[in-house]
């Protein structure tokens, strides 16, 4: 079904980002931003949102749907902008769609990290599910065998940011709950591992002092994505927008995450189109991991 | 598929309580404690919570998914012990099933505010999807015309009961920032329209102050229950767990919940069960809306 885009490739071949909500806005504004004549195709799974508080097996097929539909159309890379599913997803998805590139948002902001930390003490924030996969101590190590990483999981951080709240004095009573027994001298940077975190990284800088760097994933994704996007057939910078719950709260809401106005969703019920594959599939899921394709 | 039960009926019944994840634990334990010679079967659909911020759609569709599943057995009654749910999907769980008594908690609730309210001002607290629903001024007003009922969404109450902040600065500051704009003179009852607000209850309580009334569902919902389960064949008081994810944070956040340790779940995959019950009956919904029942 997926075949690599060349230079030569006639087909237009869009940029899909899938995320559990709102959150991955932040990973598609950054994208957008440096690849303004690249189509895009946003999914966010709200029907199911959040990840962060379920189960590897749970996220992993989740995801799996998600790449299976969008796979459906002409793609140039699929992005899973959620630290959860990046971090326990990437292995099933690339098999299932080994022809498609597949980048997650764990490994850069783990390089982001390396690049930035001088002393190898790194603090990594995410949700129950990205603290729990060690996803990013892995990712970091691997770059770096001498880092010492801690992950902390900021549950409040996500509801925190989906409601604005992300100044005054309930998010700064957040951000030391969770970072004030943590922070010791030898960290020195601070990865912002949810694509919520990124609203918060004021009241989270306030709390780590100018001493300290914080990064996340986007940049590094950016340059990852470039020699695709520079391979891809240009597009004409078209911005698709599907969720899997109606959108009135997802267009309320991803306005800030986006950092401009979203375009409006079209809603898909994912599950019902899974649910009718499957039964033109005898029953079997096996398309989801690739073997339909 | 269900008949309903009478006191000579032989067949043991247990009381279905369904949920979107731990928060119908506290309902559960209120319901165990009334009732200690019954059985019951909780399922939380902890692979899809939370229902609050998702759309009435949405709700109703997952809420007739678990009624599905759970009228499969033999059924005294079912408890819709989700705020969120009960707002939105009663009038669709009675007309799928109409031989099996449905208790939603918001009739309850708003029994309880109306009860206990001397001057008929009533503050409900609860889900988005919940205030959105208007079902708490519907249900209050039908019971006392000349309530004047406020709704107010307090989104990050639920991650704090989760996270077991039910204490010191950060929930008095959400408990404030929800609460101090709308609480005039006007007000003497507050309702918990959320299963997981009463973990707050003491927090919300300084708040509202000693001169009014806080309620919930859970007196009134025993009452309302008490004919049926007199007329059902008693049980052993046995308690069968079900969730849709992996039960490891629904045991570890659930006793907190419950009052008590939670019994080991056992984990069903209600989403592959609805599809395979589409499959043998030609790819159609309908067994879900009672059609085939």
């Amino acid at each position: 079904m997926h075949s690599t885009a060349a230079s030569t490739d006639p087909v237009r071949r869009a940029i899909a980002v899938f995320d559990s909500g709102v959150g991955g806005l932040t990973v598609l504004g950054a994208l957008r931003e440096a690849f303004p004549g690249t189509d895009f195709v946003y999914l966010g799974d709200t029907a199911r949102v959040p990840y962060g508080t379920k189960s590897a097996g749970v996220v992993t097929r989740y995801a799996l749907e998600a790449a299976w539909y969008l796979s459906q159309r002409p793609l140039a890379a699929l992005v899973v902008a959620c630290n959860t599913a990046s971090a326990v997803a990437i292995p099933d998805l690339r098999r299932a769609h080994p022809d498609l590139p597949i980048f997650g948002v764990v490994e850069p902001g783990a390089r982001a990290a390396v690049a930035a930390s001088q002393r190898g003490g790194i603090l990594v924030l995410g949700t129950e599910g990205t603290v729990a996969s060690g996803a990013y101590p892995r990712a970091i190590s691997a770059l770096r065998q001498d880092a010492a990483v801690r992950v902390v999981a900021c549950p409040l951080f996500v509801p925190l940011a989906e409601e604005g709240l992300v100044s005054g004095p309930i998010p700064e009573l957040a951000a030391s709950h969770y970072l004030d027994g943590v922070l010791d001298d030898s960290i020195d940077t601070v990865v912002l591992g949810c694509t919520h975190y990124p609203l918060l990284r004021d009241v989270i800088a306030a709390r780590t002092g100018p001493h300290r760097r914080i990064v996340d994933s986007a940049a590094p994704l950016v340059e990852e994505l470039r020699p695709r996007v520079d391979q891809t057939s240009p597009g004409q910078g078209d911005l698709t927008v599907l969720t899997t719950d109606h959108p009135t709260r997802f267009l309320r809401i991803g306005r800030r995450f986006l950092g401009s106005p979203v375009t409006e969703p079209t809603r898909i019920d994912l599950e019902a189109l899974v649910a009718e594959e499957r039964r033109r599939q005898g029953g079997s899921d096996a398309f989801l991991l690739g073997a339909a394709a």
